[in-house]
């Protein structure tokens, strides 16, 4: 049988393996196989859509999609559908069926906007686009006003609001100002008191003087969160939200400020907005909670979108935390470490620019450190883009071993 | 103004505190006041749809409902509404607005049952009336066909179904028979291989037999999952689904075995249900969780729903975890602690007997363990019921310090 066999088709097994091996991928052969029921579901799938179904960063998701393709698994054309070998990976008896179980009505969020709210979402949207712009060197990128508006959706669904006190640890992604306009639109206050720590003082201003014009007071802090929250912050608020740097450190420090700004007691809402990293990553950020006394109360996954098309753009988590007995801040002085994710990127990664085939590396010692910057850049080769990831590329002498470092080309604060 | 204030009613805050402190509620102020809110949104509300949305359990629930009636703030009618004083807890200026934000066509559950698969609720509805019943002494309650259901499209959502092998770690709820049912509607075969390892030699019969008239194989292992999963069922499987006890140590020694039945690496799925419990005694769960190396991947609250009414109806959700590069069972050996609930409590809690108004101790050294096997007794005064929870009895003598076991009345494996 041995020359003959050359010519069958490999196993569905070791494709997957093998395409998981190329790409250095964490989840394996199941991330692989992941993706390829994504396409299945989808039909044709744009990878921001495949990123949403399986979990995986966008960065991920096309390296896939790629190996896929070269691999004659998955078409060429924009969005891809799986060849017949493509579904082939999937069993052996043909096709299985497409069951489509995600909730149509909220997309898996759990949540839906009222008809009512729409004109918050259009409000929102207009005070954005005169907001100041995302700073890629501090991680941010803005989530969509849709999503502005779930999160303050999330906390009417809790009972947080109407009529408790909320504290913003970081906001620029305006969460401040959709409290208020979702409380106009509603005709109610929402908030007994509403305050915001933030590092940066046009932030704080925008949200100033959009504030007073919506006649809703927020307090606003100019912060640096490295250090401990200013003294009239402390022990005062009923919950809080933040969506900090996505690294486990960003995600222990955030945190312990927010306690900081907490009533002590049990059962306070916390809401933490993170993006998806591979398991092994998310295990750190996880510790990180309990070891601050924190539980889990709820985690809706793609919750969050955030702005940016294609590899930019992204989902991320939206995990609902209470209080305990045992909650307490684990950095009480000024914090040093390593925060960013550029501050922890050790290896960079090869871009590939669509226009041009030009091959840009980006990461830590390259000229850009994130794609997001390279993006905004265009190719320094053609002067266009867009960029698809390929190989990653030795680790810099600076010595990082973050292996997942380069799923972070959207992460944001 | 003295005696002028006497008249006046008391600040809501005041109120809430009293409240929370009449039952030792461990959510304090906010627990209460979610409560009042619940009852706000919905109008009319039931215990148990306030349980649904406050994520109190249900005889927690109905102990805040009784202190609010007995103070007038909430109506004696059935299902109940506020009164203008217990409203007027919420704020000063009046009623806050309603806003439905949990989506109203999956309840805030992500899942929706597709046309299609309603044929196979209604079978399994059948199959479990023919099926053994729940042993309430190992903490066992069903969960609803539609919930059977629902837990095997939260596999296909994962992209674990089609295709992959799962071990059902216990399956008292006959999910090995809902993969049988939602496959055969379906027309595919789910899964793999499908192993089921349980205790009870009644529940593996049934199984075995139902499963040979679907056509799907079920391996079975009758096995006591204090000890090490048998060799054959060891590091085999690419899912996992539990539904353990609900104290810390059935969390970890049933995940543990999970753990031990997959196949090393990370990425791989675990689908874990369990209870609502107060958010210190959660802590030592998502501890247990993060010990064993499991990341958590999504957590929807009120997702399983489980058969009763009234006090013994209630929710549980479903915590979507993934093996990780850590991941390590805890247990190797047997395992020879406290595991079901009422190895764990040790105070007592007073029912009273909606009928004849008899109090009945209920707890370690009472004559009843728990509520649900009074439920199923009678009254022992009247032969009647139904039961309302009154005042916690002092510890017993066994002395555990365990304050939220008065939770669990409808605890379950």
């Amino acid at each position: 049988m041995s020359t003959a066999q050359e010519n069958l088709p490999q196993q569905p097994a070791a494709v997957l393996a093998e395409i998981s091996e190329a790409i250095g991928l964490q989840e394996g052969a199941a991330g692989v196989r992941a993706v390829v029921w994504a396409f299945h579901q989808v039909g044709a799938a744009s990878t921001r859509e495949v990123s949403r179904r399986t979990g995986l960063p966008v960065p991920i998701a096309a390296a896939i999609g790629n190996e896929l393709r070269r691999r004659g698994l998955l078409g060429r054309e924009r969005p891809s559908r799986l060849t017949e070998a493509g579904t082939a990976l999937l069993g052996e008896r043909g096709a299985p069926p497409k069951v489509e179980v995600a909730c149509a009505a909220c997309a898996g969020t759990e949540i839906t906007i009222p008809a009512k709210l729409r004109e918050a979402v259009s409000r929102l949207a207009d005070i954005a686009a005169e907001g100041p712009g995302a700073d890629l060197a501090l991680d941010q990128s803005h989530c969509t006003p849709e999503t502005k508006v779930r999160r303050v959706l999330a906390l009417l669904r809790a009972g947080v609001l109407p009529g408790n006190s909320l504290l913003l640890v970081g906001d620029d992604d305006l969460i401040s100002l959709a409290v208020g306009v979702v409380g106009e639109v509603l005709g109610v206050r929402l908030t007994e008191r509403l305050a915001v720590a933030d590092i940066s003082p046009e932030i704080l201003e925008f949200i100033s003087e959009r504030a007073t014009s919506l006649g809703v007071p927020v307090e606003v802090a100019e912060h640096d969160l490295r250090e401990p929250l200013p003294v009239r912050l402390r022990h005062s608020f009923d919950a809080a939200m933040t969506d900090p740097p996505y690294t486990a450190e960003g995600a222990k420090l955030f945190l312990s400020r927010v306690i900081e700004g907490l009533r002590p007691g049990p059962a306070h809402n916390v809401f933490l907005s993170f993006g998806a990293k591979a398991p092994t990553e998310m295990l750190d950020v996880q510790r990180a909670i309990t070891d601050l006394g924190l539980v889990t109360h709820g985690l809706i996954r793609n919750f969050n979108e955030y702005e940016g098309s294609g590899i930019l753009g992204g989902t991320g988590f939206l995990q609902h935390l209470l209080t305990t007995d045992a909650t307490a801040p684990l950095f009480f002085e000024g914090y040093q470490g390593p925060l960013y994710t550029r501050d922890k990127r050790g290896r960079q990664r090869q871009y590939i620019c669509v226009s041009c085939e030009a091959l840009i590396p980006v990461g830590a010692g390259a000229r850009w450190n994130a794609v997001a910057e390279l993006q905004q850049a265009g190719c320094p080769n053609c002067g266009k883009g867009p960029f698809r990831p390929g190989r990653l590329v030795e680790p810099a002498a600076s010595g990082s071993e973050d292996a997942g470092a380069d799923r972070d080309a959207r992460q944001h604060d």
